[in-house]
């Protein structure tokens, strides 16, 4: 596992539960939600309705709080078959707008990873979600400086890590990845030959969720964010 | 007016209502909006409401569709007094999905001034809005080989500009700023030491609209997109 990365020149994090809380808030919004949504739904087929409709949205909505909310709001129609009250669409919309209000709490060890890896690396962070509400969080969040470049994409997708390697004017392998999601953070990565490592969060959304038997690919997982320094600092 | 413009290394295009139709089809949800709301509200009270829900909305949501089709609902259970009917809010949903399904129209000149100016400088998209949607938009339009560097900013204040020409690693006065917006495309390029030509849309979103007199500059103001090409192409 002590395995030193030495071609590295970037390293890539993402944001939402890797350096900052991300998925308690929404799944706290999601309770919320089915309580307003009792007189009409179970909890359970409430949760499994409004994951319907995130799904079919997301090719044209995309990802991020703004996304969800709308769906919140369209699948509250749906499953009280058009008896949801106006008071409890407005009681959707506060949800929502409490949520993107949120202050940003930091993974433990986020600030001490940055600051041990800075100046030896170029550091890069590699978010994916609604502009302006990430925008907000990475200044909440005081980790702005530390990053030589922040790209907010509409997916994270081997394309678009393709074009953010080709916009950093490095090579594939030269690139390392850290994420929670294997789906968005680690595969894709892999894919077009650069390195990533994997930190599994305490939640993970149903839509990042995959078999990770079989995958493919064989790549490290640590189990807290200050373990990814043996990696890239001799000695520690 | 033909002065020419020497010094210019990288030309700066915003996309909505610049290089393709854009506030009509607002204006045309809008209207749609006007007529759900027909039982609770005068069309003169629902647009004024409108803007007011957006603007207050800004700082939290950004611009963008998605945040459009939330201050829509938001109105909606405003100022019908909580009347407002499940199937009204679904329709307020189905006019939002429906706006961000549109066909991109292209604004006429728009491939011809590209092809004349590609080549000859660097071409750089700067537009405001939904991260997906604008990358969809841009997608559509098949304008994306033009240009050098795409940026969906989350705003257009100097701030923005001024990261982005440092990105681009060219001095303001290397910069040229092509829109319809004064107070998103022109002033604050000028305010930066940039230069901007504005070219005037049939119609202005009141949010963008500001009192054009004692701006404290000057700048060239032209009717057509292909009216900027002999700013740049000799003997044009």
């Amino acid at each position: 596992m002590n395995e030193r990365y030495d071609n590295i020149k970037v390293i890539g994090f993402d944001a939402d539960d890797t350096l900052w809380v991300n998925e308690p808030f929404f799944r706290e919004s999601e309770r919320i939600f089915c309580e307003i949504m009792k007189p009409y739904s179970t909890t359970e087929n409430s949760n499994s309705q409004l994951f319907k409709t995130e799904v079919q949205n997301m090719p044209l909505y995309g990802y991020g709080a703004k996304a969800f909310i709308l769906s919140l709001i369209e699948t509250a129609v749906r499953i009280s078959n058009g008896r949801i009250k106006a008071d409890e669409i407005q009681q959707i919309i506060d949800l929502g707008k409490t949520q993107l209000n949120r202050p940003v709490v930091l993974i433990d060890g986020a600030l001490n990873v940055l600051e041990k890896l800075q100046g030896q690396y170029r550091l890069v962070l590699a978010t994916k979600g609604d502009l302006l509400d990430q925008e907000r969080k990475l200044e909440k969040s005081g980790l702005a400086p530390f990053f030589h470049h922040i790209e907010i994409m509409s997916d994270k997708q081997t394309e678009n890590y393709r074009k953010l390697i080709k916009h950093l004017d490095i090579k594939p392998h030269e690139f390392v990845m850290i994420g929670n999601s294997v789906k968005s953070d680690i595969l894709p990565v892999l894919d077009i030959g650069g390195k990533a490592i994997h930190i599994p969060f305490e939640i993970t959304w149903e839509h990042e969720q995959i078999n990770q038997k079989n995958l493919g690919y064989v790549f490290p997982e640590v189990e807290k964010l200050t373990d990814i320094l043996p990696f890239f600092i001799q000695g520690w």
